[in-house]
């Protein structure tokens, strides 16, 4: 058998940065990392409407000073949340801008929002011209600390979730803590669950943390949220370093949880938001794992009490897995379905350390259903 | 300044086969391959009805003897050349299948056919859920030694050439060289100039043994145009592998020859072949290079010769460069925006050495353009 054997690497790497008001004309961060390149290219921004439009004038004052990038006078503004990836015209906006603008591979597609625009955005960026260098600038706890600073984008098709996607690593992300103060009370706590699940599955310190410090984040105290968003974005980013990062196996230990969150999230419509989704998964897993005889009593009481003390619900209606028509149960099938045909879930042994297990046992998935509904 | 440093690396591998009867019932080939992986998985054909639809029939009966991969019944024949390219509903129609199908991320689509063929397949399978696997089986003679065998894919969009695409490697590519015997005579002579362009700034070793066996190519020899072919991937692969595989960078060294035939190639709508575009776009910058006192009088007339044994145009009326209304040399504007802002072409010193420069003399380039039409 006669073969050539092609093989390479190829290095990808970024930074996070944090920062408080990025467009502060006397922040010279962003300028900074733009100037590294020596020629001088365009960037071009995409803007969440979700982050108020006045920061479109703090945008242009800073790019009339800073001259380290020439500044697209067009700005988008896109509608945020899921419904600007299930609506493939602001695809095709970001690229006629694209065509538009003579925006090529050297220059910059920055986006300004919460993780569905940086999601489109990044995958427009992705696609045009085989990858233009995007920034991200994500505005939600939720961006700041998982889906904005992984390397993965996507758009929705065909009614499914991230039907179409790559996985392209921005060349930085700046994480910006001024935009938290604006954000609603939902949007506020729904971020803080990606980090209760990071803890739980890799950090019992951090999770040990998150408890003591539960209170001052229910309270909207910026030093304790600065502190999680930072030590979950590092445990993200480790995880993603650490082993296939652009999942070329089937398995996916970072998502605990999630299997019924994707699925509730779709059956309410996107009405339930998805770190409160995942709030609602962990529980079911959580209690799933204490009837599997994983994890003891002790633990599953202190974690669905963390929980609830960061104000999440505990379950849904639509997350009811008793009846034979549960809807909720059909998630775990089409999780088996996205896995490649093998399934792998996330469970846990005890706080801080995940163990994967290949089925559920759809009895004592009833009964955990049963026990949140009676505990909500 | 607190940042969080993101640095991994991705080894992408995959393996050229070369066959000859990929298809007949006694070869295990691509079954083994298939079999490599533990699971039985679903495989997806789209196929270039310039390969002829007799294949259909191939296919079907080689996955009723072969079962490590079970086949959708549906395959997708498509047009071949750039119309494939050009007209999203062949991207759309391949998504289509893929949701209809269910297939997922650990299933396979398989492409079979031509350049523009496998560019289109490569990038539906790319972005189809952050990239389905994919097997190349190219038909023609520049695919098995250039397009076919490396890692980009695309397709045009806003009339512009691979406007969409991504940086994807195949999971396997099998050349088979059954499918040579019935190109048409452009089609082989045409892949013939890659192997020319790789060994003028890569192997003189190459180039001296294509001029010995020029007459053996141009008289369809089969064993010669074996060796032309995996001694041109070889190259190509090699390049592809020694440095910036995804070009992050702005050089694009390998494309000796290119600016002027991908702009001929639309100037023409593509009636001229890309082989051929680049024989003629050689033969240009042959000529400059020589006028440019880089290379040798003797060495630019072999190089010509050698074109035209090969049965090659050294021009066309569309690659005229003397009037002031010279279409072709507006390429040059558009390779330089292409490339980011800094202009960089390949030239030759000698043959088997290129050498980049970053400006063209338009006298030069005027002069070239009427040479090559006297000796025409």
């Amino acid at each position: 058998m006669k073969y050539l054997q092609q093989s390479f690497s190829v290095k990808f790497e970024y930074k996070v940065y944090f920062s408080s008001g990025l467009f502060n004309l006397n922040n010279p961060l962003l300028n900074d990392f733009l100037s590294t390149d020596g020629n001088l290219k365009k960037i071009f921004f995409v803007v969440d409407q979700g982050v108020g439009i006045e920061i479109l004038d703090s945008i242009r004052a800073y790019f009339d000073v800073h001259k380290a990038a020439v500044l697209i006078d067009e700005i988008l503004v896109v509608p945020g949340g899921e419904q600007v990836k299930n609506d493939t015209q602001y695809f095709d906006t970001i690229l006629e801008a694209v065509n538009k603008h003579q925006i090529d591979r050297h220059s910059y597609i920055a986006a300004v929002g919460g993780g569905s625009v940086l999601d489109l955005v990044g995958y427009a960026a992705a696609v045009s011209h085989r990858g233009i260098r995007h920034i991200r600038i994500p505005s939600t706890v939720l961006s700041q600390n998982d889906s904005g600073i992984g390397v993965k984008n996507g758009i929705n098709y065909f009614g499914k979730k991230n039907f179409l996607g790559t996985f392209a690593p921005p060349v930085a992300v700046f994480n910006d803590d001024l935009f938290l103060k604006t954000l609603g009370e939902r949007d506020w706590r729904s971020g803080i669950s990606e980090a209760v699940k990071v803890a739980l599955i890799k950090d019992p310190d951090f999770f040990d943390w998150i408890e003591e410090n539960a209170h001052l984040l229910a309270a909207r105290d910026m030093e304790a949220m600065n502190y999680l968003i930072i030590r979950c974005a590092e445990l993200h980013m480790q995880h993603i370093a650490g082993k296939d990062p652009f999942e070329t196996g089937s398995s996916r230990p970072l998502d605990f949880g999630h299997w019924s969150a994707h699925k509730l999230e779709q059956l309410t419509d996107f009405e339930v938001l998805h770190g409160e989704a995942v709030a609602m998964g962990m529980a079911l897993d959580t209690v799933y794992s204490n009837l599997s005889g994983l994890l003891s009593d002790e633990e599953c009481s202190r974690i669905l009490n963390l929980l609830q003390q960061l104000g999440f619900e505990l379950t849904h209606p639509m997350m009811e897995t008793e009846s034979s028509k549960s809807r909720i149960l059909k998630g775990l099938e089409e999780f088996r379905e996205h896995l490649g045909g093998e399934l792998t879930i996330m469970l846990l042994e005890k706080i801080g350390s995940g163990i994967e297990v290949h089925e559920m046992d759809s009895e004592a998935l009833k009964r955990a259903g049963i026990i949140l509904k009676e505990r909500q």
